[in-house]
């Protein structure tokens, strides 16, 4: 047997036990993984070491680099928000209809675990403890298959919440991580069906088109995102701007931070000047339409291309449109279907984009950035999903569960 | 363009005007099908007549030729079903959350349309008119692709609709028949990601496995039932023996009949000569296990595969099993987490039953019989989930929906 089908099938052995567990003894468990993990800082540290030194062997870049290094005080972080799960309410039994039928059945609605959950993802070893942190939490069993540049990092962490998990009322098994860092053990995964529930893809867009093109297993499609600001004629400058300015630099590396943005050409002509020095003091790179570039002579001409790309970059395309409409019909064809913002001071053009635009996630007079299931008041997500079934934008815990229906009846049979 | 692309690329384009249709438009939109159904019965059932000689021609089983033929009183039947639709609340704009952040933004999480819904379908032309209204009345686009066995009556129900909607504010492009017979226009649909938002097979066991091994797009896995009843040791002998009758017999060829009766020793070693008579007059053949058949010596053998076959006709299979534990193992094994029953008057056995079992529906002392929307007071459903995610169970208007978070402000950005 493979070791994705041995350990999916470990895995999936221990569901109904994970099934029957508390709130308490699943909060339990995580505050014993937390602890562990500060514990064994030095342990994973040294993995970590590991990792690092074969990526700058291999020439990879330095910010990847930073992404996949971990310190004591990162550690704490990735400790603190196992905490941070604890805290947050446990879907998991939640009465979502009752009702009894005129033939006396009683009907109750509630919320189950999904089962065994697969997430297949790249360098960042936080995942692999913030993935672990919120399937455990909903009663669910975990199959990781994280990139390879983190290889050694995960197996000690994972060694480490075995031995936690041990001491504790949840099964060690519960939580896997795939180790064969061939590609073929991904491919694997993808076609499990029957003993893996779900795929989430957490990383760039080659990974998860790769996911959704070739996934027999059902999948979760998240992160992807392609968000614009359309700043209509009568919006406030000074809003706009800040806006504007927020969406892209706060932080582009993200998936709701702001591609292009779409202004209107009255607007364009009083206050772009203004606008596009403000974007440039914030070191992002100027790409725009003809009308643009007569505006700011200094930004770049724009192309098809780079209305389609997801830049995660210092990089803006902007575009001037005569209307509302114009705007639409660009954000409909290069959209993601993320997060979508308008600003301005006219309520029934508000109205239409509200209602017309098709996103996860529709703004007036806010940045997309808000897009965020912490921003939310959800706490923790597993990812912000993309797609329209079982969940559409930041998932917290309930998007980790399914549902059940209980009848109970006294021998009704059907007429 | 192929005619599967340029038929969803129509319904895809007017996504946006139907997402804006009130559900009076819509209502009256579905009320004109009926009427026009009722107005062209004739013609309907001459298209319907060429199909019907084509399967006598091909040597097409009677009861096969059955379920295709429709007649005044079984479109009056169909047209009817179009009205029920009208009378179902309508799910789209419904607000499933709202609140206000700190920081003054609002949030509201409310139903949206899909977008275009792909269904494929075998042979009755009545889910033509059923999965159409299901689909309309929820603001979607929809890609019929029926049983080439029913395509004249497909496509003259869909002419009808087509001329019907002409006369009202939803659009006819909204309704889409794929004519093309062959099986490659099932594999383009099923590959069909960024028009088609979401596929829903309805038909037998192979149907279902080709759509969920095959499509990239997400599905949503309806059908197949494995249910079974565990007739527990302290059980109502006349409560289990009706459940049981009903459960299979009542009608045999649907997903929700049962299919394996397990029972307890001790209760089968007392009762179980008398339930298996009750079972014979329903008609039922029976095919046991090695002390089912010394207590019934007429029951036939049975095997592994039986077990593991959805018969949809009045064949049996019963198990004798040492206890609860045991009944729970076979149904994990051999169940399709469909519907599944105990009738017991042990209230902590129930319990566990109701509990750890896996599937969309868990019964105490009640026929899976009833897993069905309209037993549930939702009405017409497009179909009973057996996935895990989106929805489970008897699908009603609301899983034809997916939600978008609408968040306004007054200029707020992210820290």
């Amino acid at each position: 047997m493979s070791e994705v089908r041995e350990k999916a099938s470990k895995a999936q052995a221990v569901v109904p036990q994970l099934n029957r567990l508390s709130t308490e003894q699943k909060n339990n468990a995580l505050l014993v993984m937390a602890d562990a993990l500060i514990a064994q800082a030095d342990s994973i540290i040294a993995a970590n070491a590991d990792d690092l030194e074969r990526g700058r062997q291999q020439g990879t870049p330095e910010s990847m680099l930073d992404r996949l290094a971990l310190n004591k005080e990162r550690i704490a972080g990735i400790a603190e928000g196992l905490r941070q799960i604890v805290e947050l309410q446990d879907p998991v039994g939640e009465v979502l209809e009752t009702f009894t039928r005129p033939n006396g059945l009683h009907v109750e609605k509630l919320r189950v675990p999904i089962g065994l959950i697969g997430i297949i993802y790249e360098a960042r070893p936080n995942v692999t403890v913030d993935a672990a942190g919120l399937c455990l939490k909903t009663g669910n069993a975990v199959l990781l298959r994280g990139g390879s540049s983190a290889l050694s990092s995960n197996r000690k962490i994972v060694e480490v919440l075995h031995q936690a998990l041990a001491t504790t009322d949840m099964p060690a098994d519960a939580l896997q991580l795939v180790e064969d860092a061939d590609r073929s053990s991904v491919d694997e995964m993808l076609k499990l069906n029957g003993l893996l529930d779900v795929i989430i893809p957490r990383g760039g867009a080659s990974l998860i088109r790769n996911v959704v093109a070739n996934a027999t297993v059902p999948v979760i499609e998240t992160g992807a995102g392609i968000c614009h600001t359309y700043v209509d004629e009568t919006a406030d400058p000074v809003m706009a701007a800040e806006i504007a300015v927020n969406a892209k630099a706060q932080r582009p590396s993200v998936c709701n931070s702001m591609e292009t943005l779409l202004l209107h050409a009255v607007y364009a002509e009083e206050h772009l000047p203004t606008l596009a020095e403000q974007l440039r003091e914030a070191n992002v790179l100027l790409k725009g339409c003809d009308t643009v570039r007569r505006l700011v002579p200094s930004a770049l001409p724009v192309t098809e291309e780079d209305y389609a790309t997801e830049y995660n970059d210092y990089i803006l395309n902007i575009r001037v449109v005569q209307n509302l409409d114009e705007a639409m019909e660009h954000i409909a064809r290069y959209g993601t279907k993320h997060s979508e913002c308008i600003v301005t001071k006219d309520t029934s053009n508000a109205e239409r984009f509200l209602h017309d635009i098709d996103a996860a996630a529709v703004y007036h007079n806010a940045s997309t950035r808000f897009t965020d299931g912490f921003e939310f008041g959800y706490g923790a997500e597993i990812g912000i999903s993309t797609q329209k079934l079982h969940a559409r934008g930041p998932m917290g815990l309930p998007a980790l569960t399914s549902t059940k229906y209980r009848i109970t009846g006294n021998g009704q049979i059907r007429q």
